[in-house]
């Protein structure tokens, strides 16, 4: 048996998410069934992590196991040939036994895109918000969440993990054009995190709540404290990094 | 009478083109419908140039004269709300009365993106060439066609206008990430020019044909000399300049 890593750029906009779906069209099934039509045999892809429905990336990380011996470059031309246009795999590469995509992950890198003023082109990419912002507030509140933190108040209700410290190794607001992105580097992120970490900085930014709120709401633990959570279309998955 | 300048974006996927067309949704029409809307008057726009099906814009310019006195500021954000997501107006300014969007324009600006590995975050808005290009070969052609020249070779066969001549200000191939954006512009384009240029660089660039060729192409005046037109998604009216 080989192991074989993949890194896998989507578009999210017409997936459930990454992971299976009792109905819809997900990342993963797609994946497995065309490395199925391609190997001659089940595939089971272990990604590096879930992204929900409307959510893109750029380099998802997954392996799998397989006794096809197809070289990795024939693989990946193979693969790209038979997905839809929406999925594209970057890079196929071999990757030793102990290698696994979710539990030897390093780190994640998310980035969040919002524009003040309505966009036409890739605005299936970005979020648009219709009130000023003031990035100096917003950057404030990405400073306070580097290093190790609780998460909980910003983690979805109900998630089941058994502790919700994750390692920001950093988080900033970069104005690119008119759009502002929000990039995010962590160990681990929580159920619904990036998106309710934006949700409440854009409540800060428009001048809805005040600056010293979001200590407070990090500590609270309390996911009803923080703001809402922000549209899954204006989130990518950038990167996945391994030691 | 007021005479209003109008900085549109579109996404050009799901139209016909800039121009009206006896079937099919066109930008013109859409942005017309609602400022009749708006304005509750008919209004008719003057384009700073066409672009064909399938082009984007981030910056086409257009005027319209009316008597309404809505004060621009409004009318941005009126319209905005009126029109559908894939066209934006970006600004709303009045104008003198000489003010010609198309008579007046002085330098229009192109971008072409392609790629050599497959895209599907922001694939509408990028050609996939699964072939290796030399961007060196590429520059030298771009090199080729800065200053004044007789563009009859990449303009589509059967255009009526007097003349081919057109003054490139500066056209130049640019890496940003996996793309190559070619950047040209001139004083006027004709039509089908970028995309006639493009595809005959394309086919520079993956060695189909010598480098020498290009001159040949460009002093032969024959469109069927030069290389097939790249696809309309590739392409996106980047900005148009007055005095």
């Amino acid at each position: 048996m080989r192991k074989l890593k993949l890194v896998v750029e989507y578009d999210g906009t017409h997936f459930v998410g990454w992971q299976y779906q009792d109905n819809g069209r997900s990342v993963q099934l797609v994946l497995e069934s065309a490395l199925k039509d391609l190997l001659q045999s089940d595939v089971q892809l272990v990604g590096a992590g879930r992204t929900d429905a409307g959510v893109h990336a750029l380099g998802q990380a997954a392996h799998f196991t397989t006794n096809n011996a197809m070289d990795s470059g024939t693989l990946l031309r193979g693969i790209n040939a038979l997905l839809p246009d929406d999925v594209v795999v970057r890079s196929v590469e071999e990757v030793k036994d102990d290698f696994h995509a979710r539990y030897g992950a390093r780190w994640r890198k998310y980035r969040y895109s919002l524009s003040t003023v309505p966009v036409a082109v890739g605005r299936a990419y970005v979020w648009f918000i219709s009130h000023r912002l003031d990035p100096v507030l917003m950057q404030q509140c990405a400073s306070q969440i580097v290093g190790e933190h609780d998460f909980k108040a910003f983690c979805k209700a109900g998630t089941n993990t058994p502790h919700f410290r994750c390692v920001v190794r950093s988080a900033e607001w970069k104005a690119a054009g008119y759009l502002l992105n929000f990039e995010i580097e962590a160990n681990r992120f929580l159920y619904g995190m990036v998106r309710a970490l934006v949700g409440t900085m854009v409540e800060i930014g428009r001048g809805y709540r005040k600056i010293d709120d979001f200590d407070v709401i990090l500590k609270s633990g309390d996911r009803r404290e923080a703001g809402m959570a922000a549209p899954a279309a204006g989130l990518t998955l950038v990167s996945v990094s391994y030691e």
